[in-house]
């Protein structure tokens, strides 16, 4: 049984909460929010629970072994680490935090503690994704030609992260998860139309190997968007998370280039395409975040490094960092360090 | 009675014969085209019309006052300058030339000579699109924000141009028509996976006001997109030109930003939504190829510019030519001349 | 503050209980049900609260207000007649008995005893419904023309009831709310592919004014289709339930019957459409649940009647009963008791 | 090379003209419509074609080999029959004829003259049924249990035909050909709004075996839809008309009975649901009156029965008279007599 406490009440909290509560491995003994009356709700709703408005206080309790972070992304870092150096494992929101300076000494102060971080890169955990990650691996699916997602809706602006911290980052760890090439570098572009951060925002992803991707997120869509194509040059996937079933569509069309072609009129014949059927696998119908729970209560238990440990959160930050300073300067492109904090 | 031969009667052509045909103001007289097996199909379709291999046959006659130009983009140039000397009228496919001098010279030769020359920016005709221009420019729509669109399907793959030759140009077009401001600046990534040209591509548009626009393009998509969002200040717009009903819908939604906002907790409260109807308005069906060859009979009778005429072609060609710099780049950001053609 | 208990936590009752515990009107003190798994994931989301598998047991006791009843339909009527014989006020699951005689006994029991009797008719406690009635209500309607609804998923199959009871009870309640005409008679038609219950039925109602409804309902769906259209002479509205945004869309569509037309070519002219723009009209994202249990409060605080009271549930039972004959007779048409419990 | 004259020029005549006119088994040589502006349409578009305003004229010359009728549904019976006598093959839209005794005159006098009768149940030439069909017939189906068909849109009222002959033949035509039993009775509903013909209807169709079909009809509905529902024991198909791709979907997912469970609780879990992938089959492009039209040509030619021959039209017409004299008792059930014309 894992004694654990939820940090951050608001809009994610809850479905921590509730999933906790759920899962028997763990018990739910604290909530911290600032705000009393989310706090109120917190009690009406897990009544054996103890809340409190400072997070210091859950993080200094001894007969506490785990926290699960739901606060803004600035606050990441600091609540990560003291958590790590009171011994207690840490499941946390993404980003896994702003720079990554501060990811990498998280990992490091997890690694010497033999601490479990888990970053909550949510649909890696998703049937979806699971199902879009095994599909990709197969022969059958070709080399893989492009990555493109599209993230939009109305709100809500974060004051402290712009519109790609907030949603490129979902994409990202699922192209940290799904396309076996490294990024080398990122294009991005965007605009803040009003006081703050960016809240319109594009990027291209380079790799190392002929594949690109490219993410469209946007804070000020009047309808929400979560569309990906995932491209191979036998199958493609269109992934589209709104839809409330067949998610996942597999389209058995492709590319033929023929080499052969006779060298006069071949440019008009060189490609041709093949269309076949479409294809829905059936996926179960499990809460991500349960699944996200069950996992990071085997990583305490068994001690093996999570599917989306501190290493991916680094990874997905590095990214990040480059794709501001890209988006700067009007799509320059800026080339990610290829280091990661063990090598 | 304007006397007119259809040059191209490959993909494109059947639907501007067939549309020639259906109007009074026009008698179709000859088609060209160097397949025996299309000159056939023309010929059982368009039984009293000529048919010709050599599209110089139909430049030459002297009972021919105009020319629709529906073959390879490559070609568009030469022969559009050539039914100009012999004193035609001339429509032709998008994009007008392969480079802004060559769209130069096509337009000063139709202004010496007093010829209608219209490019067939067809999008421009659509009710969908005089509808999106018409509530852009009202009040209550507010400041524009972004152009945002999604134009991807599986091919065709053109040998002479790249994918945003072939379909950002819709957009262009759309956003010359439709955004009161002056493209300044374009940022654009992409991959050409086979041989040949850039079948993926991105293209982000700066200008000299703070709005914004993004063009994804690709022909290696498994369904075919075609989504438009344009977003206002106070009501935003999103066309899917791929629905059969409803294509343009106006959700009466928006971003307050209050200023007065206390300074210590600013940054959360600045900025707020309002959610309201939705509204898809009435649109005839008129397909915008009746539309446009109205149009065109009407300037060569009064001798007004057209509204897709040589400016709006080299307006449109000119931002392809930078985009296709910053695509060598992987998104350097590119400037665009201001140059027009008379100044 | 209501001390209600949850009679039933299996498909619905969780719901019932989460948004009780939700509400500061109430206080959740006791969940009964005989499946001891069930019971124990009640205690875990509900730490607080008394657990038992006998119902009887939460009926017994005095410190108890009210309760939900979320068990099978065949429980309904004994049940829901002994928490009123107990003094307490009933929210019970649709539909409210099994028979009209039934329903009759359980409003004569809560008239006599001053208590709150509601049904959980939840469709019209939605905002979609509401709007419907709302919108049906003005004279810009037009006479209303017929009520069409298909209602298909796959399963649940119930023991106790057929499809009709399951699934045509939520049109009939919308009906009883929406349609301003009293149910004369009914045609019914279905088929039990498998031992048990009809799993597909249809039923058209007729009406003492020229309006007609029609409800298809199926369990062996591999779709979920929850699509109701409501017809006005000058405008039309389509509600789809399963749609996660604009569930309520209204057509500014009519049909035009000209009377004066010449008798001569009259049948070929008399009708004509008008066809203008689509409207969605904003909802408010409230829980139907929500926003019965607060209606269920201030009844039981104000003595007013239920919007979904015995009343209303005697009405559908009728037609349901009427149904079920002509069910068995191959659409029969079978007429429908005007009497009332009270007339 | 059959000769073939157009009989009605209207709303489908045009679309018959056009695959005439492609197809180089034909020679289209005269149009007839009483409509002098029809005419000159047909005229521009098919210059080397003879218009005339009387069909007699065309069916009076020796030179024509065939002629398809688009006509009024009830001039069906006399030109289809004065063509035949003429000795002419006879295409003509649906339904053949108004009643069962007209049908059975046509199949006569067709026979007798050796000439080729064809219906134009259109939908039986798509690619879409073509797939049901075979869909169907395979073992992994299971047994066939329900087909349940949505056909509505605003308009075009007809004057002497009501909705149920209207588009539920389109239906009536399907099931004809896709599931393997006898229609034995109907039961129909429906209603006349405004003076004329029933423009909602609703129609149960009972067989010999334990399958049920059920149609729902109408002129009066905001939206266009066509969506067919067939269930089989273990696979499911849904079938959309109106969506450009993927317009057949096949579900794997079935039902399963276990008559071996515990008496006792034995109505509880008898029946239990099994959920797996969904498959769209690749449908070729290609539009049904081309088929349709190669296959007119084609039975001409061998003198083989077309698969929409008028049997096929007799049966249809069968089922629609009994729905109507159902129709105008509310849903009485009416048995369909067996008979066919040979015997």
């Amino acid at each position: 049984m894992i004694r654990i406490a939820v940090l951050g009440y608001g809009y994610w909290g809850p479905n921590l909460a509730r999933n906790i509560a759920d899962q028997a491995a763990y018990r739910l003994v604290a909530i911290a929010d600032p705000n009393p009356d989310r706090l109120a709700l917190a009690s009406r709703r897990h009544p054996g629970v103890d809340v409190v408005t400072d997070p210091a206080e859950a993080l200094g309790r001894g007969d506490i072994d785990a926290v699960a972070i739901a606060t803004p992304p600035s606050t990441h870092y600091p609540l990560a680490l003291e958590a790590l150096r009171q011994g207690k494992h840490v499941l946390v929101e993404k980003p896994l935090a702003e720079t990554s300076g501060q990811c990498a000494r998280l990992i490091e102060e997890a690694e010497r503690r033999q601490l479990t971080l888990l970053v909550d890169h949510i649909f890696v955990y998703t049937q979806a994704v699971r199902k879009i990650h095994e599909l990709v691996a197969q022969p059958e699916f070709g080399d893989i030609l492009y990555y493109d997602s599209v993230r939009a809706n109305l709100g809500l602006f974060q004051p402290d992260v712009n519109v790609l911290w907030d949603l490129a980052v979902h994409d990202l760890s699922i192209i940290n998860q799904v396309i076996p090439a490294r990024p080398v570098a990122v294009s991005a572009t965007g605009m803040r139309h009003f006081e703050g951060v960016e809240n319109t925002a594009y990027l291209t992803v380079f790799f190392d190997r002929p594949v690109i991707a490219h993410i469209g997120v946007n804070w000020l869509a009047p309808v929400k968007i979560r569309q990906v194509m995932v491209c191979g040059r036998k199958r493609m996937i269109v992934y589209d998370e709104v839809e409330p079933s067949e998610k996942v569509k597999v389209y058995d069309k492709g590319v033929e280039v023929d080499r052969r072609a006779n060298p006069e009129s071949a440019r008009k014949i060189l490609i041709s395409y093949r269309t076949g059927d479409v294809w829905a696998p059936h996926l179960e119908h499990i809460e991500a975040l349960k699944t996200m729970f069950g996992h990071f209560a085997e990583c305490i238990s068994n001690g093996h490094q999570p599917i989306s440990g501190g290493e991916a959160g680094l990874r997905v930050v590095k990214v990040l960092e480059a794709a501001e300073q890209s988006l700067r300067h009007r799509g320059q492109p800026v080339e990610i360090s290829s280091g990661t904090v063990n090598g």
